[in-house]
């Protein structure tokens, strides 16, 4: 089988559409979606159609280029109300993940920098910004992808958790970045791949993208990881990330602190992948990063057969936070921060 | 809704069947199932339909006593040819939990104290020696219940890990022992059950049983401990176990090192609840114990309405091993033995 990766974001001007890859139906179907409207941009997003941080600014930022193309044009006022709504609308979707506040503030910006010229040329101009943002990604997961590869050995076991792959991103993908970039050079790594409940991005994402690329990947439960680190099958632990605060304190997906505590207590090094649009320097701490409860269901019926436990309580975090104490290295495109973060982060982020 | 704890084993003397609860299909169904041979008890078995360590050694005992019931009975050799090919069949049932292994013992003792009496004797003395190993199993979780709810308050947030209830054992439970008995008494504990991939003994077994007796409990997935710890939500962790070893190190459900290694991480009292039929003095430590490996398939599609995952490698140990230096006290009928456990576990069973 070729490999070829699967595009999470793809923008059709012609016809007006963001088309996506609806993840939802991985790995069984691969479906594209074409988007049209603010609505179902943000529906794609809220539901995880289109998931992962880096994706999903990208797509927020192609939903703002998409609102100012079909803003009303009767005034400029009219037309900045259609665009800002759509900007608030996408920013509502989801409440954890920096990047897509990150893009819509950038696409905000461009647009108040050509206020005043024709609203042809603004729309342009937002067409160019949303192109930069998606092509920036690009060079950005690159980046993180020769970064992560030098902490990393040939034959090294590698455990990840959830997917920050190549749908999760641009290409290449942030903690996955560092595995396709050895396999493409013969590194032949051992990879452990978290099934990730209860959405199970890891065994219908991360493995199934691995291993269409030819790596050698190991489909895991969530609870096995401390069994194949006290095996002496993983030298590094790899994971994506939603926000790193100032302090290094990250949020990424549910179950991610306990693998950090785990590889800690197996002497194993945990490192954070992302691009510094994931650092969000005005968040102290990790107490401050809001994190998105989700529906119970996900838990007891969603993927199951048959709902699989009492209608008792639950308890669906989509996120938490991993101590920066945890954390061997931040990798982002511009070289990876270390302990004390505070400082490090600042200093990466200047440059 | 009243409570009435459902019963894993019953014997029917009149038919000469052992009914099961087949717990395979809860919480959907409650379904009893009718079992005469010994071919039916080692399927029971090995799909899980019975399970949990003291459930597992009452019906290997009930299955012993069937098969010499059944036995041929042409001559003392043929009969004892019978029953000792039953007892080796029903010891191969499961590798990991050594109640199997002490109830069949038990019953091959007790068979060889009576040969040469009648036949009819002898199958008499089996039938009161299972009925024995079943009435000392309901007694030893009453006392762990006591012991171990010594060790909490009133209003204590308690984890627990798989499904070591009423119908792991003979009734109240190991592990759910101390809960159930709480609950009674008015303590007000908050449970969160961790769903307990891949066979969801948390979810199916546990939080059903719970919220069958009026306990509040919350049902998360496995990766979610951690935050429910750093929530301060957790004071004590409770689970049970297949396997002591000597030196304390302890076999149960895939996961329960990782809680384990979290609950050191947060500070938290760590308790293993099991009786001392569970721990093997002649297993010097935990790399001794043998770990069952099961099909793959129950990871990738035996609960969900389709494959969630590529046909990549996939791992799946049904029991892992917690290093006896994460555990605060192993919670017994005779009483909670502490470290240094090789001297404490020595004195207990001494007991």
């Amino acid at each position: 089988m070729q490999y070829e990766p699967l595009i999470p974001n793809r923008l059709d001007e012609e016809r007006g559409a963001l088309v996506i890859l609806d993840q939802t139906l991985l790995p069984a179907e691969v479906v594209y979606r074409p988007l049209y409207t603010t609505d179902e941009i943000c529906h794609a997003i809220k539901t995880l159609q289109v998931r992962g941080a880096p994706a999903i600014g990208v797509a927020a930022a192609y939903g703002a280029y998409l609102a100012a193309r079909n803003a009303c044009r009767d005034s400029m006022e009219s037309f900045f109300a259609d665009f800002t709504a759509a900007c608030d609308a996408l920013a509502a979707s989801r409440p954890t993940a920096v990047n897509l506040f990150w893009a819509l503030r950038r696409m905000g910006a461009c647009a108040e920098k050509h206020r005043g010229e024709a609203l042809d040329a603004v729309v342009s101009a937002l067409l160019a910004e949303a192109k930069a943002i998606h092509e920036e990604d690009i060079a950005q997961n690159f980046a993180i992808s020769r970064f992560g590869l030098e902490l990393l050995r040939p034959g090294d076991g590698i455990l990840t958790h959830c997917n920050a792959g190549p749908i999760a991103t641009s290409r290449y993908g942030t903690a996955l970045g560092p595995i396709l970039l050895g396999q493409e050079r013969g590194y032949g790594f051992h990879v452990f791949a978290d099934e990730t409940r209860p959405l199970l991005q890891g065994a219908r994402l991360t493995a199934f993208e691995l291993y269409r690329a030819g790596v050698d990947v190991t489909l895991i439960c969530d609870n096995m990881a401390s069994m194949v680190m006290k095996n002496g099958w993983v030298q590094a632990c790899l994971v994506g990330c939603d926000r790193v605060a100032a302090n290094g304190d990250t949020a990424n997906k549910i179950g991610t602190s306990g693998v950090a505590i785990l590889a800690k207590h197996y002497g194993i090094p945990f490192y954070v992948c992302g691009p510094t649009t994931t650092v969000d320097l005005d968040t102290p701490d990790g107490a401050h990063i809001p994190i998105e409860q989700r529906d119970p269901e996900e838990i007891r019926s969603l993927w199951y057969k048959a709902p699989m436990a009492p209608p008792c309580k639950m308890y669906n975090p989509a996120f938490d936070v991993t101590d920066h104490s945890l954390i061997a290295g931040i990798v982002t495109e511009k070289g990876v921060a270390r302990p004390p973060y505070t400082q490090s982060l600042k200093n990466l982020m200047a440059k």
